[in-house]
């Protein structure tokens, strides 16, 4: 049996009520959510084999993931850098940024170039929101994601995928499926249509919330945050 | 080499600059912190062991350190069980309730009858910032700590102990030192006198901080959040 998916509203519903009734701040899920990306990454290539991490960045909350990712890669020995072309105002991304650059993390605005001097991309562009149109600056990354022979990492979504739909028919993100992709807390129903090493993360969810919303808790071990789920019924 | 120790002013002064020029929020310190916590436990027994861990918090941020713990406990496959006699009406610590709340993670008011249903204590009573004399309702706590034949992990410091000078001379902390420790961000001076098997967690500082406070970053392993480091020179 595959893991159960989780759409777009339900997952939207579910962070909402885990910041009100289930009390959680955004700093605590989003570090539990970056920590589990940048294990992600770990699991999928060490810091020995592939030591240079270009972690792209969108607007949102899986923005704010991968910038909490590029800060673990850094412990855990990588050398990371981070595309973040569109930087709010938000305090909390702005801490996040803060973050990095006490760790001389350095940031890039070309990301094209960018990606002829890295080993591996983590697409942290958009998430579970995503929905419409990609907007400036991103059709190029996308495209530059979808056509890369350095391996891809996405966060949540393959960015421009719809969530429940999968790539889309046309664009840059048309024939656009990264490497390796870790659902957080839950896959969401696009996973029918990636290829490619599966990971979930982002351990902070009891069994009675899953009931609820109608999702797996996945077959994590011991104290480990990530844990790789293979797609297409092989659970 | 020993790793080097960070005397309790230094450790004051460096979760300041954390919290300010660092741009930490304390809920991201404490998640990791405590994340670390729980994963010691697991390392030192997994719940097919010892599915009852009694988590002893006290009024500060050790405290909250076991208020987290003890979430990531519930999440890993303990049946944790919350001792928090001094509840503040600080933001975070209700939060941090609620969180176990909602797990239905249950709570003791009396400490030493739950030690005798346990199979592990958590002691996260007092940590770094500790001196001077333990206040009711905590010098009982520590009497049975002292005298438990329950293994007890103690957090950052065996509570009760002087940061710098160890056990004290008399009271009920005069004989008590723990099964095991994790010291958060590096070790305390008090680990001269600590016989048992040493941890250090809490992995969000970089290179330059430690240099400029003169401790050293543990040998984490790959994306691990937790080490054992042994002490008296054995690392």
């Amino acid at each position: 049996m595959a893991l159960r998916t989780l759409g777009p509203k339900a997952a939207a519903a579910l962070d909402e009520e885990l910041m009100s009734s289930g009390a959680f701040s955004i700093d605590q899920l989003m570090e539990l959510a970056g920590l589990s990306v940048s294990q992600a990454m770990y699991a999928l290539s060490p810091p020995s084999k592939s030591p240079r991490v270009l972690v792209a960045c969108g607007p949102g909350n899986n923005g704010g993931d991968g910038l909490v990712a590029a800060r673990h890669l850094h412990h855990f020995g990588y050398k990371p850098t981070k595309y973040f072309p569109k930087q709010t105002k938000n305090e909390l991304y702005q801490r996040l940024r803060t973050q990095l650059e006490q760790l001389k993390v350095p940031f890039t605005d070309d990301f094209v170039s960018a990606m002829g001097k890295t080993d591996w991309v983590i697409d942290a562009i958009f998430g579970f929101s995503f929905s419409g149109e990609v907007r400036e600056p991103f059709p190029a990354v996308i495209k530059a994601l979808a056509e890369s022979k350095v391996p891809v990492l996405a966060v949540d979504a393959p960015s421009s995928w719809n969530i429940d739909d999968g790539p889309p028919d046309d664009g840059p993100g048309k024939d656009y499926n990264p490497d390796a992709l870790i659902s957080l807390t839950a896959p969401k129903p696009l996973v029918k249509w990636f290829k490619g090493k599966h990971y979930v993360g982002g351990r902070f969810v009891g069994k009675e919330i899953a009931d609820k919303y109608e999702f797996d808790i996945p077959p994590y071990e011991g104290g480990d945050q990530v844990v790789e789920v293979p797609l297409n019924g092989k659970l």
